[in-house]
């Protein structure tokens, strides 16, 4: 007779410390052992972060277990690569729990939160036994872009779409709104829509001390966004941007 | 010679006090004066929230300034009706600025985010003259329902929409999207949108010790919803509530 375990997702923001709950702290105090990934997706900037925010909270720190992050093959098709990634993740995470037999309650670090264009409840799902989940929520990419340029990311009582760079690429503009929120966008796919009167405003490293801003009309402002974007990327050797546009009709 | 007026715009979140964050902690010890509602949209159970959260993160209380928010006019129309009370709530905003000439750094804590389906930023900019604005960013009613219920806003990289109960009722489906989130929706819109099979997650109160969640099929629990929120309105004398509908292509 096992107690179950508890998976405390938490999401941690953008990359500024300070953008850390409360609930968020109590549950970095409350785990017993905390996940972190060493490679991957998130590069060498972002290794510490985790570690720091724990250190800063914690003033006995719990267990760290660092796990690799497999890399990702997309040879049998997006989704069906995601989906073995994700079995791959978790089978990570269950060994570096089997390595804490006395672990009860583990924690991850998420990046932003745990609701938005994240993995982490799809992978818990694959855990076995399953684990009680409990998300703390965190202050999201979006948030911190409007925050930035102190803006609301709707327009007055208005619905807006929020999409990836993929789909706003092959699906065009989505015509349920006017606003539309992108992420995960490596490719610029804002030079691609067509409208001749769009407006984005746009950000890198959102929240950070690193943190980069461009708003204008798109057709205005493409272009050094494309090379400011190329330019960071290659400064720090990764890059999180994120965008709102806005359509604006004649 | 007068120095530029720093107006906080700083998201607390959805009733929680724990979903405050450090950088909203930092920002109420930076404010000189606090502008809080008394009256109007917020109801009795909340009036006593931001006066505590102040208390318990500011050593040195900062000066507090009540200020009552005006009823909302909608005989000339919805948009009109709220461009007129947003000039009625600056005014009180100027005249409660002004009755405190020494403060430099005035803030508001706004109830989730100041970016979403929030009026603050555009008060703010009826105020003459315009002050720096700058907004904390806080955890939205959106976050706190997928965090309670332990789901992804979106699935798996698919796009989303974001609504009010006013436009889904008058516009149906957004197409775009398969799953949509609505807010300020007194109406339960839900109860009359076509397709047998949509589900939904709906929460009231999320985050608060107050919360009620309920999921499944809108045929199954569109009722059971309808009446627990009429039931729990009347029991607290106010409710907020939010949810999130899924189709599911046959």
């Amino acid at each position: 007779m096992f107690a179950m375990l508890e998976l405390l997702l938490i999401g941690i923001g953008t990359g500024n410390p300070d953008h850390l709950t409360r609930e968020g702290e109590r549950a970095i105090r409350a785990a017993d052992l905390i996940l972190i990934p060493r490679k991957g997706a998130e590069k060498s900037d972002l290794a510490g972060l985790r570690e720091g925010i724990v250190a800063q909270v914690a003033d006995t720190p719990p267990a760290i277990a660092h796990f690799d992050i497999p890399a990702r093959r997309d040879d049998a098709g997006y989704l069906q690569g995601v989906e073995d990634w994700h079995d791959a993740i978790a089978e990570r995470w269950q060994a570096a729990i089997a390595a804490h037999p006395g672990a009860r309650h583990v924690a991850l670090l998420i990046w932003g939160d745990p609701s938005l264009y994240d993995s982490s409840l799809r992978i818990a799902a694959r855990l076995k036994p399953r684990p009680q989940v409990r998300v703390v929520p965190g202050i999201t990419a979006v948030q911190a872009l409007t925050a930035a340029h102190a803006i609301p990311v709707n327009d007055l009582g208005a619905p807006f779409v929020v999409t990836t760079g993929r789909r706003l690429r092959d699906g065009g503009w989505p015509e349920a709104a006017d606003r539309v929120v992108v992420m995960l966008d490596g490719n610029c796919a804002f030079r691609d829509l067509e409208g001749t009167d769009l407006h984005i405003w746009w950000g890198a490293y959102v929240g950070m001390a690193e943190q980069i801003l461009i708003a204008g009309r798109v057709s205005e402002v493409a272009e050094r966004i494309v090379e400011t974007r190329a330019r960071a990327r290659a400064e720090h050797g990764w890059i999180m941007d994120v965008y709102l546009l806005e359509r604006r009709p004649g």
